[in-house]
Order: C-alpha cells, then structure tokens, then sequence
C-alpha cells in the first residue's frame, strides 16, 4: 500500500476537522489584511504547526506589474453617535473598518459621514468586508438597518491606523519528497474575521501538511500562505525558476462550508490535477460540480495567467461568491463545521493520492488473457452471471496496461473506482503480470 | 470604433427595412428567368443603386460541365376556355407559364391540355412555380382548385415565348477595402414574381452595398447577383483566379419572412465565417439555427462543391423550401416585411463585422494579472461579490491575449457578447496591456 | 449490384431462420464442454454443411499463458435419494452435472451431499449451468426449489466421466474472396444443452457460410468454431501469422432471443467494422445498442487483447449475461426464434456487405455540379420543394468523393441509407462522373 493512501486511511478516525476547527477559532479574531502585523500573527500561528519559511518583501518592491505598497496596521477604529455613544467599535468586529484605511479623527455630519459608510441592502443584519487597498481614503462598513436608523448630529470619528513603509509577508512549508518536482499548494491568508473565504483553506493547508510530513512522498509538496493577488504575484515573482518544476497544484479556499466540493479546473483544462480532481468528484458522484477555467476567482487568476500558466486548479466547497454569506460578517465560526472541513480535506488528499500514485504498467502477457485462476486471481467455479468488481477491475488494469495507459486513464475509461483499478494493479504485479513503467 | 461597427451602430435608426421592401415592390413584376430581359431588366434596377460590373456570357459556352443554354423571352401566354375566355394569364402572373416554355399556339382537349398543367394539390388556392431549363417544353401552372374545375371542351393555348441564342447575365459589384482579398457575398435574381425567393437576398444584398461602401473595409467585398446554379456556375468558371483570395462569405436569400435566422455551415464547417456567424447567432440565443453543410439548397451546392469549396455559408431567415409558401403565388409581398429584412440586414453586418475585427492581440504583461486599478480599468474600492460584464470582459481578453486566440476565440470561449470583448480589447490596447498581432 | 449484396437480397424470402433453427435443434441435446466427443460431434454436423478444417490440440501444449487441459468425457451421471430413486439425472439434461466434474461413485448424507450441489435461488425452477475447468472437482445442479426439498438420509451419487489426456478440439471454414485479407467470424461452441448462449452463434455463422460460399467476395472470410476462452486463445496462438491480414471480424453468438441487436465495439473502438456495424444499428434506429468496449464478456476478451487487438466486435441480440436465461436451462428451444435468428443473420449480412463494398470514388467533375439532367439523373421539371431521396443521396455521394472520403464516411455525414448511397455511387460512375479509387 502507498505510504499517502495508508495516512489517507487513517484519516477514517482521524480528528482532522476538529483540530482544524480550533485552528480557525484561534485565527478568526485576528486583523489580517494584505500586510500588517495581523498577517504575521497569522503566520506565527501556522507556524506552530508546520515548519515555515517566511519572508518579508519590503514596500516599494516591484513584483512583475506590481509594486508591494505600504504596509497597513491598525489599533483601533469607532464612531460616537451625537450622544456620545460608540455605536461602530472596531474592538467588537475588525470588519467595521474598511481595510487599509488611513487614519482619522475628526467630526462629521450624518450627511458627510454616509459618504464613508458601506453596508449591503440585500443583508440588513450583516456587516459587509470591503477594501481599498491602492487608493488611499477610509471608511466604516455596518449593517444597513443600523445606517438607516442613524439619527441626525455630529458624529465623532476615530479610525487609529498607519500606513508606512514596511514589508509584505508570506510563508511557505516545503515537504520534501522523492522527486524535487513539485505539487504547490495556495491558500490566502489576508482576510480579516472571515472563517470560509481564507481561514478554512489555511486551516486545510495546515492540516494536510501536517499529515504529508509524515508520508514517504513521491513529488515534494509546497504550502504557500500569503495574501491574494499581491501575495500570489509576489511569490511567482520570486520563483520564476522553480515554476517549471511545479507538477500541479491547487489552491484552496472555502472548504468549510454546507456547499458540495467544486472544482475549478486550470487554464490548460486537461492537466494531471484537472482530470485527477474530476475522477474524484466523479467517484462522489459530483462531477457535474467540476467548473471550466475563468479568470476570475482567487489565485488562479495569477497562477493561471497566460504568461504563468500553471497546472494549478481551485478546490473549494461553494465557490467563491456563490453563498450569500461571502464577504461579510456572517461568513463567521457558525458557518464552517468541522464534519465539512474534514471531507474537504479527504477530498484533497484523495485527489493528491491520484497525483501521486498514477502510474502506466505493462501487461507481460498481452496476448489473450494470462490465467488468472492458477494464480489465485480468478474465481475457480464458472458460469456465473456476474463476476466481482474486483475481477472486473483485473481485467480493465490488464486490459489496458498496454503502456499507454495509467491507471487514472483507465479510471476515465472503466467509470471503476480508482483505489480499485489501483488495488487490482498491486495484484497484478505482485503476481508478475504487470511490470510498472518509470 | 471600427468603422463598420459605426456603420452597423447607426442602423439602429435606419430606414434600411422600408428600402428594402420598396426595391421589392419594385422587382416584383418583372418575369425573371435564367436569362433574357426580365433578368437585365433586373441588374438594370440593382445598378441604379450599386455600381455594377456587367456581364454577359454567350449561349453555347461552355461553363464547367455546363453549357450556357439559349436565351428565353416571353410577351405573353393565356389559354382560353371553350367559351373563349381567358382562365389563365401571364399577365395576370407571370408564374402561370413553366419558366422556359417554348412557344405554341393551338387548340387541345382538356385531356390533352391536362397533360401540360402544373398545380399543387395541398395548397389549392396556390399557383406553383415550375422550371424546365434544360428539357424542352412547354406548361401552364394554375391553382389546383381551378385545374379542377376546368369543363370538357376545347381550349385555346397561347404562349408567345422564344428561345434563341442569347447570353446569360450577371452583374457583380466590388467594394475595395485594405485588403485585396475579398468576402464574396451572392444573391440569385433569376426568380419571376416571388419576393422572399430571390428578391430578399437581392434587396439585402443591394442595402448592405449601400453601406459596405460608406465604411473604411478591412476586406474586400464582392456582391454577385446571377442566375441561380448556372449563374453560380458561370462565374465561379470565369473566376477561378479570383477563389484564393476570397476569405470567406455568404449565398443570402429567404432574408424577408418571419421565421428565425438560420445559417447553414460552409462545407468546411468551422470556417472563419462559420464560426463568426455560429457565434452571433448563439448571441441572439439561436445557436440551434446552425445547420451542418448538406449539399442541397442554394448555390452552396456550387461555391461548395468540392472542387471549389470556398468558405461560403448560407444565410437565411426560413431554410430555402422550409415555408409552405416556397415556389409558389404565396411568396408575394405580403410574405416579407421590412422589420424582417432589417433584422437580417443587421444579423448579416453583425457577422461581416467580426470578419472585419477578429484580432489576436498579445498581452504585454502576462505574468499575473497587470494592475488595472492604477490604470483606471479596475474598481478601487474592494470585496464586492460581482464584478461587471466589462470587468470580466476585460479579464478574459487578457487573460486569452497569448498570441493564439482570436476575439472570436475568446468569445467562444467565455461566452461573453464579441463587442463588449472587443471594448474591452479596446480599452486594454489603449492602456498599453495588449497589443494587436498582424 | 455487388455479389454481396444480391445474396442479402434474396434472403427476404429465405428460409434460412428455420434451417438455423433445425440445426439448433440438431445440437440442442449433446453435452458439449471445452473437450471431448460431444464438442466432436457438434464439430462433425457443422461439418456437414460446410467444408472445415479440423484441429487437434494435445492436452499439455502450451497456447500463450495457458496449458491445454485434459479431455473431459462422461458417458453418465445420476443421484438416488435414501428411497433409492434417480431424483437427479443427466439423461434428463447434461446441465445437471457441473462441467468437468471428476469420476464419483459413493454414498453421502444430506449434508455432505449438499456441499456438491448447486442452484439459484433467484429462479428456483431452473438448473442452473456451472463449469469447473481448471480446479478437479465434482458437483451436480439442480433446480432450487428440488434442493431444498430434499429429505435427509443417505444419498447414492454417480458421476461416470473421465478425465484423461486427449486433445481440444475446433474446426475452421476459410471461404477464399479475391483479396487473402480476411474477415474473421468467430462462434464458441462448448456450452452443453444452451441454445441461445452457443448454439445460436453456430448455426449463425454456418448459415452465413452458407450464403458467403455461394458470393464473389472481396475478401476472405474465416469462421472460426471453437471453446470459449481456451478455444480463442489456441486459435490465436496457432495462428498468429494470420494476424495482420484479418481486415475486421465479429464474435457472434446469443443470436436467437427476441431482445434488440447489441454491438459491441472493438477495443480500438473506431475501426471500419464498428462503424460498419454502428452505421447499419443507426439505420434500424438502434444507435443506442452500440456498446463501448469493455473487457468483460465472450471472446472478444482475446481477441481484443492489448497483444492482440484485432478490430473485432461483438454481435449479439440481448448482451451476454443481460437475459434472465442466461447460463440455465431455460436457455432452451423455447427461447430462441427462428425470425429472431433471421434477423440477427440479416443485421450481420448487411454489416458484412458495408465491409465488402466500401469505397472512395474520385469525383470526376468537381468544379461546381456536374449537369446531372442531360445524363438523365435529374429530374427535368424543376422548382419542387422536395427532390427524391435518391437525388439527395446523388448529391451526396458527388459531393463528398473528394478522394477522402468513403461511402461509410458519407453515410455517417449524411444519415442516409448506405444501400441507397452506394446505388447513387453506382449510377454515377456509370454516368461517368464519379471513379473508384483503388
């Protein structure tokens, strides 16, 4: 047995989405943006759990079209009401205050104030997340039924933040394996109180780093934690030579939710990791829950873009946008259940199990069918209606072990469950019919 | 703005579909055949409208596996009842005479008369329309509930034709554009009295003329107005030279009725006009209105026969004898209406105008995404849940812009309208990130 | 008319479902097995309708990965229940006794006996047929609803076989055609009392012999009656020379129940006798009974073997294994059909017959249409909404005999009818317009 498909197994009794449930309530009420002493915060915690190179790229950096802007920190924010009261606190929810806003303290009419206030009608009750992270303004965001009761007078405005030079921060954990060609595995790490949409695919990256560290891997396995956009560009801007090493790859997100698992496939819509991720899905009975490429999403829009053009796929339960909870205050710990986590993260490491396991045999004896009964591989009493699925699936393996096919192409092929072709071809070698190919 | 795109934008408030059907009205009555005066007569009345190029090819050369047959000219034909009578008169529908009727003058039985009356039984108020181009004969065609009603008797038969040698004729206009290779357009003119046979395509193609030669073209642009089959055939022999520079185009005909567009597939099926014109009707939600090359129909039967096989779909409203009214007194000006051939005008130039356009472009920063906020192509403010059309648009054309698809590739692709593609390709072009491949 | 094509046509008054039927019959009451005298005499009355070429193969020869098994013969077999009543017999049915059973001759309580008994409880009227080829055993069958009434006490039990060095035998009937490239048909014939599983693929094929003996053919065609699985895979092994000239083949058998005809495509999927034989499926609107491979089921497990991988389908009427029947002795005279039979030998004739006439024609005059009228293959009066099937397929053949493609490929492009293609083919290279291509 494949030393990922026995960690794989275990994980039938394993504690994995509690454990990363935990991780998502720690992480949950830090102010993390796309720089800031928040996102190292964050960082530090990963740490905990996995061996991490960081980095710091300093403000001003140019990474490709870019330019690593000033690093933000925040300590606190609220707006008084004409009584006095502090009726919008930061300290209550990081989500109050439009993330990278610069610092004010002042006094403005309801009138003035509404221009710098953001709520979403469609969900009175919920505080929406909203940014600017390339032009310079700042802005409170509440729930509307609370902006629309807002009575007349002067309201006291403090928002206690700065933006100056200073870094970006990332970190990743490379998982050494047999071959120095990679599987690279994204997660962003740049969202404030948002449990779904980033802490439940750190929390996943975590998880399942901590599961590969200790398997015997054939490919090495690269976790990146880092913010969106400026985060992934960063990094392929600093590991342009490393890219054509990189075998597939997912990034990862949303995976905590009700949602069933989506798949997004890359740009170039066939690779490894896209008909990987379909055979699973397929095996779940989902696939019609596999996605064509966009351009638009998470990361793939960087590690998809035509100059890059990695083999690199999106794994997510709902897709980003697609629950209503999406980018606001009720995207919190009650929407992530450890039961989803953990099928997301099975879901992963079936898809990895794939990626690393494929492989093309040769049937050594092609010509007819080998005897399968005097080797123990055939049931000795005939005439049956049916056979088993497993002798079924000796004979697809055999079948098709004409060199030119690997067990995932004969998964397409057999609508057979993967484990068992795989199960099946470990049989057959052992029984000398097969030979693998390099 | 690409010129043509102008052109097309400003046909919103066009007269063109009252044009149309006026040069209908006017065509109407005259006894078109094959060749002879009714058919000059014709070309005589598009040139007022298009410069033409006149031809007129000799009876008895031979055109291919054809010869150019004798020339026909009617003046008039009845036939009398036993009491003297006239029941039937050409000038009363110049359908009543099997096209290419030799001339006679006599007195015959009913029987005898009968076996020279053409009617159609399932539509019995109807006169047909019947052709005998290359066997020679004579006929009268009448509706079958008069052909019913005939008494015993003697007739007297009158039809005052002749057939001598002659020359067929076409006319052909040419509109220059950048290039000198050409879009061929063609229209058949050899019907008498039907209007949504013959004189749509006629129409349609004078009215697109009229524009094509207000626009600044990227292409060159052939109208060719003949004689159905022969006419095709005449020309395609006299212009072998011409074929490799034709790019692509269009047999136009059936354009005025109220059926949905159709447009049927050269025989190479995936050419450039094939695919831009699958591509606007799937726009207009008609994407089932594309049909496979059959090589039956129009003059696709020649531009496509496979020693030819141009890159020549068919556009039409109703499939050519897909109308009840086809080939018979029901094809008259009640039949078409201007908002139709308007409708199909606009289809047309819709297409021509992705001819026109369709560009690779190259993106000029394709590691990741480039910046677009700081170009102003990109909302500053953060987190929504939606993007607008133009955003994913621009995406898309970015993200495809790698020098091997095309606008029209990219609209297959995404399925997003071609010109909000085109803008933002546009836009992209102007702000320096893309730029235009020859 | 091609030799073929005259022999399928006199078969709608044929005979030929009842002649299959009578020698069904003939064969229905002998224990055949994979060895042995009653695999000789059925051997011998497919003798007497056609010319075979018979094989001996020694028990021990070794035919790729497997050994020839020892002859197995038995004269007869019974149980006597404690009362000392025959209650099991194999002169009642030779289905009673599980294939290759060992000599037995002894006494045995209820439960020792029950440990050899075998039966199916899903049809407990039935016998079911079991084999033991490959393990020495013994052991009866017997219907359900018998077993589990038996009483306790001592049972008498006979099995008189013998299993001893001998020979496998199978026999081969190669009907010469002007090419040495062959069409390979292939019946198993070791099943016992089974009429639709077996003996409906032999008397298929030797009527087929029947007809082809009688046919100028272009090619050669072998039928091949051998053992399942053993049988196939000596006959390869013996023949392996053979086989780069085998052009195509069908293993053919459950020829005879009401079910619709099933095609099983080749491993390879595409090759000219799965289009054939999906072509002709498609014409009786049963596209959907053309089946993928899968390596399950009779002897296209060896003859599509990856060493192997001849272009050979499977014929059937109801898949193997898919009828209640199957593998019971309700596979008997009552479940196959003499119009069932008939239909099956008509289905593979004009699969056949598409192998046999196949052809590319070089279109003589491809430069427009050629003046089908003055060769009197065209209708003279024109402007009909419709012209004859005949005309379209005309059209067709013209059109598409560009050199590339064959009848099959415009019967697949065009949906229409193959016979009536190949008659517009016919009549256009009479006309001189159309020239086979070698």
């Amino acid at each position: 047995m494949h030393p990922l498909q026995a960690c794989v197994e275990k994980l039938g009794e394993d504690r994995s989405g509690d454990q990363m449930y935990q991780l998502i309530e720690r992480l949950f009420p830090i102010c993390r943006s796309i720089t800031g002493n928040g996102l190292r915060q964050s960082l530090d915690i990963v740490g905990e759990h996995l061996p991490l190179l960081r980095s710091e790229v300093a403000t001003g950096t140019p990474v490709f079209d870019w330019t690593i802007p000033k690093e933000w920190n925040i300590r606190d924010a609220w707006i008084k009401d004409p009584s006095g009261q502090k009726i919008v606190d930061f300290q209550q929810s990081n989500l109050h205050v439009v993330s990278y806003s610069v610092p004010v303290h002042g006094r403005f009419s309801l009138a003035e104030l509404k221009t710098r206030l953001h709520s979403d009608p469609a969900h009175p009750e919920w505080i929406p997340y909203r940014t600017s992270y390339y032009q310079e303004t700042w802005g409170f965001c509440l729930p509307h039924q609370q902006l629309q009761s807002l009575p007349e007078g002067e309201y006291e405005v403090c928002i206690d933040s700065e933006l100056t030079a200073g870094s970006l921060s990332y970190a990743e954990c490379l998982i050494p394996g047999a071959s120095q060609d990679e599987v690279l595995l994204f997660a962003h790490i740049c969202h404030p109180s948002l449990c779904n949409d980033n802490l439940s695919g750190v929390a996943l990256l975590v998880e399942l780093g901590k599961y590969l560290r200790q398997c015997q891997l054939k490919w090495s396995y690269r976790l990146v934690f880092a913010p969106a956009t400026i985060g992934s560009i960063t990094w392929l801007s600093r590991n342009e030579k490393l890219l054509p090493q990189i075998r597939g790859g997912l990034i990862v997100s949303v995976a905590g939710d009700a949602g069933p698992v989506t798949y997004k496939r890359s740009r170039r819509g066939n690779a490894q990791i896209d008909r990987a991720s379909a055979c699973m899905l397929a095996e779940r009975g989902q696939q019609e829950r596999v996605l064509d490429f966009s351009p638009w999403g998470y990361d793939e829009r960087q590690f998809c873009s035509p100059g890059i053009n990695l083999p690199m796929g999106r794994f997510t339960r709902s897709p980003n946008g697609a629950y209503p909870e999406y980018h606001s205050s009720a995207d919190n710990l009650g929407l992530v259940r450890p039961e989803h986590l953990q099928d997301s993260l099975h879901t992963v490491l079936d898809i990895l199990h794939v990626m690393e396991s494929d492989t093309r045999y040769q049937n050594l004896f092609p010509k007819g069918e080998p005897q399968l009964g005097r080797r123990g591989l055939y049931q000795m009493m005939g005439g049956f209606t049916n056979i088993g699925e497993l002798q079924h699936a000796l004979l697809w393996v055999l079948n098709y072990s004409d060199g030119e096919h690997s067990l995932l192409d004969i998964a397409e092929k057999s609508h057979m469950p993967y484990r068992l072709l795989q199960q099946a071809a470990g049989l057959s070698a052992d029984a000398q019919l097969l030979a693998p190919l390099p």
